[in-house]
């Protein structure tokens, strides 16, 4: 999905709430366990209730992969039930050496149908730019962290000309390799006093912003701060809505709190 | 695999050889070619004739991504062929908040035999943490890669007391978290000129040191400079080894090189 659609697609739905599908097979709900592949039917019965109140969906891969191949398979089954009207997003936190990046981004941006991956930039440039290679395809590279470990790396200052912390540097750097048109960044919702200074170094970029909800974000402050003319955010929920019932009515109850982000976003924009 | 016996391990085989298991399906000779999986079949000869002269395999988990479930089952069929004898190293460079890093850790660490995974430090402590919690098993964190992006951020100085480049607070920081028992760093082959110096930061961890032959890392010079009193490296060849052939004698000479490799290393012992 290009810049231009993704858009067009929240002005539609007046919505940028992306749906987090951290998937753990020891918090499905009873409904699901006797399916085939109960992931997958949580999953499914998910999407189908959340649909009109989100513009995309991530993939925790992490969740996936502790099934294996048969988390694998729940994935792809996931990815390709999610309609072409949304932002498919696979989390996933890759990076390596140039050719390993180019079997990573085949496995995710041409084998399977995702719009996008997330990236873990220490590895520099031929590290990410592998991503980079995919027609309307995105790079969502980490920025600055909703997670505590973020000031041990991510908040510490660079030597040098303008005494720029490191998740600014990767920011700066990493936007000279790509373009506002396939790249992306993650920046926390914990973090919302840093974006009024990250829209300074990325003033066009759309971040993706977890870390609502059960992290403890605040969708007003990072709605605020964070928005620029395009909007230019997605903001993740996962656990918050995938969780926010364990009983028979799980979908219908993540629906309803969809459409709550749904409808403060809509007045946000 | 606990570190007594790894270090164990490398007298007796007179070999710190780690051989790296970067299976590309589109590389692989017609040998194999007819197999239900190549890319096992293909693993299984090449482990079968590089076992006496190795003491570890380092599976690079993208080139079983890049071929969706079914390359997941010939990773999880890999690495249960390998014996216990040897070191067994998911290259999987993961990382992510709490939550998701413990789903990492038990898809390769609890529900598969591997004895370490790579991990990108870039999201700090809560990233690294849930690999650390299991017995006699292994986080290789990147320290210095060996590629040329290694230069974006790894290299980069950071403000402050020692002017430390990032890779150093990086090998300083996670030292503190983790033991000598438990934690070791990747440092590229491609560095040898950085080794002195980090032998001062990290005197007594081990290093998997990827980037000897196809990256035009020395062996020598790397053996030289990194070793410790309990040897402390870990030289992993890819390309070079399982790629040396592309005929029916693949294997047969994928041992030689990886015996060629071991008689280097008895002498630098």
């Amino acid at each position: 999905m290009n810049r231009e659609r993704l858009i067009q697609r929240i002005r539609e739905a007046k919505s940028y709430l992306c749906v987090g599908l951290d998937t753990d097979l020891s918090k499905l709900p009873l409904a699901v366990a006797s399916e085939e592949d109960p992931v997958f039917a949580f999953n499914k019965a998910i999407i189908d209730a959340t649909l009109p109140y989100c513009v995309a969906y991530k993939i925790n891969t992490a969740f996936y992969e502790a099934q294996g191949a048969k988390g694998w398979t729940s994935m792809e089954k996931t990815v390709n039930y999610i309609p072409s009207t949304h932002f498919k997003i696979a989390d996933a936190k890759r990076g390596d050496i140039g050719n390993t990046s180019t079997q990573y981004a085949n496995a995710f941006l041409k084998n399977l149908p995702f719009d996008s991956i997330t990236i873990a930039p220490y590895m520099g440039e031929d590290s990410i730019k592998p991503f980079l290679q995919f027609e309307d395809k995105w790079a969502i590279v980490l920025g600055l962290t909703s997670n505590s470990g973020a000031m041990d790396f991510e908040m510490k200052k660079m030597e040098g000309e303008n005494g720029r912390k490191l998740y600014e540097e990767v920011i700066a750097k990493v936007s000279s390799w790509g373009s506002i048109n396939n790249t992306m960044f993650v920046v926390g919702a914990t973090r919302a006093d840093e974006f009024l200074n990250l829209r300074k170094i990325a003033p066009d970029h759309f971040f993706l912003v977890p870390g609502v909800g059960a992290q403890g974000g605040s969708l007003s402050e990072i709605s605020q701060k964070a928005m620029n003319k395009d909007v230019g955010i997605l903001v993740n929920a996962s656990r918050d809505i995938i969780y926010a019932s364990a009983n028979a009515d799980f979908a219908e109850i993540a629906g309803l709190k969809a459409k709550g982000y749904a409808e403060d976003m809509a007045n946000y924009l």
